[in-house]
C-alpha cells in the first residue's frame, strides 16, 4: 500500500491549491477529485478571481489543472468512500476505484452540494424542467418562462444569466428582499425581464412528463417552463464526521486560521469549511494554509511507516 | 474633502484584492499605493500563485492592475503620511501628495520590508543571487551552492527547504549556535547538505552581473550561487500604531479570520498582519476578507457624513 505525507481530497480551488503547495514543499501526496474542478466549473462567469477580470469557472479550473500538470501532480478521479485512523497513526483511505492509501495527514477540500427544496415533484421532474445549475442549463430555455428559487448572490447571478435566454425570469424568495452583492442587485433591478416575487415559498412542483407550474404558499400556481433551485449548499462533511472532526450546526467543518481542525493531522479548506465568505480566492488560500500546516505536522510528527 | 466608505492603503496583492472586492461591493473607495505592486514585484519568479505555473512578480501585479482598471479603480501613487480618527467618527488621511480624505473604514495592506544586512553589494545583487525569500526562489537553485544568513527558526526552515534543491547549504550566523525549534535544529544537524558556520558576519556581497561570493568577517571569502538573507521582516505598522491598533511583539498587526483588528472599522491584510505564512495568495485572501468586513461594517454603521 502506498504511504504518503498527505492525502488531499477535493478537486476545487481549495484541493488544487493545497496540492500545488504540498508539491512545492516536497511532500509525497495523492490528490483525489470526484469532480475535477469542483462546483465552480458550473459557474458561468467569475469576475472576482484577483488578476483575472472575467473568466468562466471551467476555464479558471483549467488553469489550476495546468499548474498541477506542470508540477507532475496527477489528479485521480476517484471518490473516497472511507477513511479511518489506524493504530499505526496513519489515515487509511479507500476509493471507489479500489485504491488504498495510507497518509500521515489529510486535507479535506470536499466542497458542498446543492441544497434541495424537498417538495413534491422536485425529484420526479429533475432534468425535466427542474435544475440546480443555470450555467449548465440556461441555454435550454430560450424564449421560455423560468424561475429562480432563492435570494442569495448566486441566485441573482443565475437570474441574470437566465435572462440572456429566457423571455421572463421570476425570482421566488421567501424573504422580504433578496440579498445579492450590490453590483448584482443593481443589475437585477435594471433588468426588464427579471421580476422579484418576495415572501413566497414553493410548496409543490407540478407537471407530468415535464414541469408545468409551481404552487406557491400564497395560493398562486405559476406556470413555468423551468425552475432553477438556488437555495444554498450542503457541506460534504461525511469523511470529516467519520474521523471525529468537529463541525458547525450547519455542517461546515470548524477550522482555525491555519486550516487545522480539532483532529491532529486533519486539515480542511474551501466550501466544506466554516469561512462565512466563500470565494474561490478564500478557498484557495485555505488550501495553501492547509498544505503549510500539513508540512509542519509531517516534519514534527514522530509517526514512522510501519 | 472627499468622504468614502473605505480607504485602502497598500499596493500589493492584499490592497489590490481588497480594492477589487470593495468595488464589487459598490463601496466608494480610495486606493493609495506608495509602491504600486508591492514587495512582490521584486520577486523574479512566482511559481505558487494558483493557476499560474510561472510568472514574474511584476507581471502578476500587472494583472491585478488590469483587473483594477477594468473596474475603473484608480491607484493613487501617494504615501499616506498621517491618519487619525476624528470626532465625526471618520478616519482622516493625509498623503504626501497633499490629498485629504475622510473614510468610514480603513484597510491597511501596508506590507513589510525585508530587514537588510546593509552591506556592500547587497542592493546591487538583489535578484541576482541575493534573495530574501527561500519559499519564492529555492527552486531556482537546483544543484547550486547557497547560504542562508540568520539563525532563527525561519532561517533553519529556509535552509531545510533549500536543501531539497541545492547541493550545499551554508547557514551563516553571527551567534555561537543557531536557535531554531529543537526539531528543526535536529533536522539541520542530520542533513548532510547543511553546514552551520557560527560566529560570522557577512561583511560584503561580491559579484558583477551575478553573485559570486560573500566575504565573512573571519576573512573567509565563500563562493556562492545564492545567498538568502533571513534576518527578519519589518512590518510597516506606523499608521496602525497611530490608531491604537494592537500589534504582536514582532510588530505585525493582530487580525482575526475576517481581517478585523481591535479597532472597529480598521482592517488589515497581507504581510503587515500576523499570518505566519506570508504568501501572495494568503494576502489576497485577507484583502478580500477585509473588503467583506468593511462592507458589513459600513452597512451596519450609524456614522453619517457630517
Amino acid at each position: 500500500m502506498d504511504i504518503v505525507d498527505v492525502a488531499i481530497i477535493g478537486g476545487g480551488p481549495a484541493g488544487y491549491s493545497a496540492a500545488i503547495y504540498a508539491a512545492r514543499f516536497r511532500l509525497s501526496l495523492r490528490l483525489f477529485a470526484e469532480t475535477p474542478g469542483g462546483l465552480i466549473i458550473t459557474t458561468h462567469l467569475v469576475e472576482n478571481w484577483p488578476g483575472i477580470p472575467m473568466i468562466s469557472g471551467w476555464d479558471l479550473m483549467q488553469r489550476f489543472q495546468e499548474h498541477l500538470e506542470s508540477m507532475q501532480v496527477p489528479v485521480e478521479i476517484e471518490r473516497v468512500l472511507d477513511v479511518s485512523r489506524g493504530e499505526d497513526g496513519f489515515f487509511h483511505l479507500k476509493t471507489d476505484g479500489g485504491t488504498e492509501v495510507a497518509a500521515r495527514t489529510l486535507i479535506l477540500g470536499t466542497g458542498s452540494e446543492h441544497r434541495k427544496l424537498d417538495v413534491p415533484g422536485e425529484k420526479e421532474l429533475a432534468n425535466k424542467g427542474v435544475s440546480y445549475c443555470a450555467t449548465c442549463d440556461a441555454a435550454l430555455f430560450k424564449e421560455k418562462v423560468v424561475a429562480i428559487v432563492g435570494g442569495s448572490d448566486s441566485a441573482a447571478k443565475e437570474a441574470l444569466l437566465l435572462s440572456e435566454y429566457a423571455s421572463k425570469v421570476y425570482i421566488l424568495y421567501r424573504g422580504a428582499q433578496i440579498r445579492p452583492e450590490p453590483i448584482n442587485a443593481e443589475r437585477v433591478a435594471q433588468n426588464p425581464k427579471i421580476e422579484v416575487v418576495p415572501k413566497v415559498n414553493v410548496k409543490e412542483i407540478r407537471g407530468t412528463d415535464r414541469l408545468q407550474s409551481v404552487l406557491l404558499d400564497n395560493g398562486t400556481e405559476l406556470p413555468l417552463d423551468g425552475v432553477f433551485i438556488a437555495i444554498g449548499h450542503l457541506p460534504q462533511n461525511e469523511l470529516a464526521l467519520k474521523l471525529g472532526v468537529e463541525v458547525e450546526p450547519n455542517g461546515e467543518i470548524k477550522i482555525d486560521r491555519l486550516a487545522a481542525t480539532n483532529v491532529p493531522g486533519v486539515f480542511a479548506a474551501g466550501d466544506v469549511a466554516n469561512n462565512p465568505f466563500k470565494q474561490a480566492i478564500t478557498g484557495a488560500s485555505e488550501g495553501v494554509a492547509a498544505a503549510f500546516s500539513a508540512y509542519e505536522y509531517v516534519r514534527k510528527a514522530e509517526i514512522q511507516p510501519t
